[in-house]
């Protein structure tokens, strides 16, 4: 097989940029280890930027997400039992973020894909890249029962963290940066329409809690818990009284509870490995980096890559300059390293650190009462959680 | 002896309190262990907020400042040869700093007090607070050979870290938050014009550096060392090449070099005593809380520590009502807490801390690229750095 660009994986990523590729004429095939019904139900993030949103309807794949997805123009903060809304609009200048899961954006990207686009192949395993110095890189893959070769001018690694993609980066070209938490997420998906209108991050002496929602039916809810918990230690009443208190606030505010359909552990990590680009080969979203899930950046991410990588080819094809192409890395990684440290700091701001001292326990919660009182401080927020600016070359 | 405010210590906080409560016809006595060329020349802070120079003035001890004082409009941040300039006046409607330095501000408020004020006793060691629970607390101390006592409607503890006023405070009731930092600061005075005409703030892969001024023919510099070092070790010629190192910048700018007159080292410390009022003794300044020098808070924090104690006595005599007497505390550590907080992050974002890890220090520069590409995040540390509101009340 032959094509322009191989995308190995059918994340949001792939799927997003075959689109792309697929809208300016430039031919790809999607290589997808997991069938298409797994592709379709893996719960990832919620919670889509303003640019994501942009990007999405602009690649003619918004149409759904226009209808069915929630915009939300805040969030709220809590803490000893206060609530403190951040406006969105009006700290950012009319911006405000989608929640539409990130299940639905993969669904609508698939069947576009299916319907319009080039092949995509699932349960097609990606085994390793190869020739990425070349002119020629290939992507050796076993589909079928079959090994086969996908030659390319291009490869990008959607493949998310544990993909083959990142693993033809010479290890002495590499850098990696990374840090673990010592803390996961507990999810939980229920069948109770959410108790508040937007997502609720809420700091509190037992642990950082979250209340998000999937639709007007669906709440998806969080608990911080050790790292390597299992969820099967938690009963659904524990989980819902544990949630009641770390929620509660001063007011008559009540939790709603309903049949919890699904249960699960999200451990929590930073990582960005360096350069994001070797060769002819490219990679995007997980492959390269990931954040913890506090400000929702893993997928918006992913969409500033390969919207980088699309721009930066179209580009060549259009002027004959390689600049853009030559530039992905490092184009990626100022947008990457803003929103790492967002993710880091945001998820400092709200969770309990076992080994945190009093003294820090103070430092945090006056951070979030200079948050509270200052348009500044909030807009900082804000302008970070609505997105940094997408693909901006400098 | 008597008197109706007894304060123990004549650095600023002691003296600014005794000038506040001469000019609204409250008496006070004031102790200082040391003699007045020492109260006068020992170095500490040099940067003025807003608020503090309105105070001064006010209190109509502003008069040299205001002719000698270096108003500065912005500081400027150095990292990787890049200069950003933080503009205050533009970021904060209109706000700025005075550097002037404390010893001066030292000079200025025992001269007039001496000439318009209460007893400043020299050489007057308090050796403890008693009674702080009853109606009549009293200082007792050393003066001339003899030990006496100052008895008082209320004693103000305004004798810094290591004074006697914090211990009249039943351990059983003193909450107490701190931070070590493996480094302090090396700082020289030197006989040259500051190479810059405002303070820059360099973050070093070798090291922190600050370049200050005292007045126009009068250099401060800091260079970030290791803990535990001694002044010492460091000769001229290897203190000024470090510098240089340090504050390099990509463009042509030149590090001015001069006589060296004085030489130490400052450790670095955050610590906070709550609560900041037992009875009728009240704490203030150093004796109630430290932070670490980055962002020049603590001259600061005792002036206003001793704005909201005469503010609060004079409400009592006005009104008769003790509510801000009673609220001192809480009123106080509300500031506190955002300027240890503030401290405490601008120390963060500086430094070379020897056991943070590659993620940590590339997340720092992408804390000074946010602060360098976002108006909200630039404002933010500017409201910080001019001062937040002082003895504000809920």
């Amino acid at each position: 097989m032959r094509t322009t660009v191989g995308i190995v994986g059918a994340g949001p990523a792939g799927l997003l940029l075959a689109r792309l590729l697929h809208r300016s004429g430039i031919g790809s095939v999607v290589l997808e280890s997991r069938d298409r019904a797994h592709v379709e139900r893996r719960q990832r993030a919620g919670v889509l930027e303003q640019g994501t949103v942009d990007v999405l309807r602009a690649a003619g794949a918004g149409e759904r997400m226009d209808r069915e997805g929630l915009r939300h123009d805040g969030i709220e903060l809590r803490y000893r039992g206060e609530r403190h809304r951040i406006d969105f609009p009006a700290l950012t200048g009319g911006r405000s973020v989608m929640v539409y899961a990130q299940t639905e954006v993969c669904k609508d990207l698939v069947a576009l894909q299916l319907e319009e686009g080039g092949p995509l192949l699932f349960e097609a395993e990606a085994l390793a890249v190869e020739g990425a110095e070349g002119d020629r890189p290939r992507v050796r893959f076993r589909h079928e029962g079959r090994e086969d070769v996908l030659e390319c001018d291009y490869v990008v690694g959607c493949d998310g963290f544990r993909g083959v993609a990142r693993k033809a980066v010479p290890a002495a070209l590499s850098r990696t940066y990374e840090r673990a938490y010592p803390f996961g997420w507990l999810g939980i998906l229920a069948d109770v329409p959410p108790s508040h209108d937007e997502l609720v991050y809420a700091r509190h002496d037992r642990g950082f809690a979250l209340l998000s929602m999937r639709s007007p039916t669906v709440s998806r809810l969080y608990l911080q818990v050790p790292a390597g918990t299992d969820a099967g230690e938690w009963g659904d009443e524990a989980i819902w009284d544990e949630l009641e208190r770390r929620l509660e606030t001063a007011d008559d505010w009540r939790l709603r509870r309903g049949t919890i359909t699904s249960k699960s552990v999200t451990p929590m990590r930073s990582y960005v490995h360096e350069p994001m680009r070797h060769g002819r080969l490219f990679l995007a979203g997980d492959a390269a980096h990931i954040v913890p899930p506090t400000g929702a950046k893993g997928l918006n991410l992913a969409v500033g890559d390969v919207v980088t990588f699309a721009d930066a080819l179209i580009h060549l094809g259009d002027t004959g300059s390689a600049e853009r192409l030559d530039a992905y890395s490092e184009t990626c990684l100022r947008r990457v390293w803003q929103a790492e440290r967002f993710s880091y700091d945001m998820t400092a701001l709200l969770h309990r650190d076992p080994a945190a001292t009093p003294f820090e326990d103070r430092v945090q919660l006056a951070r979030l009462e200079r948050i509270a009182s200052s348009r500044a401080a909030a807009a900082d927020l804000a302008e970070g959680y609505t997105g940094f600016p997408l693909g901006e070359r400098r």
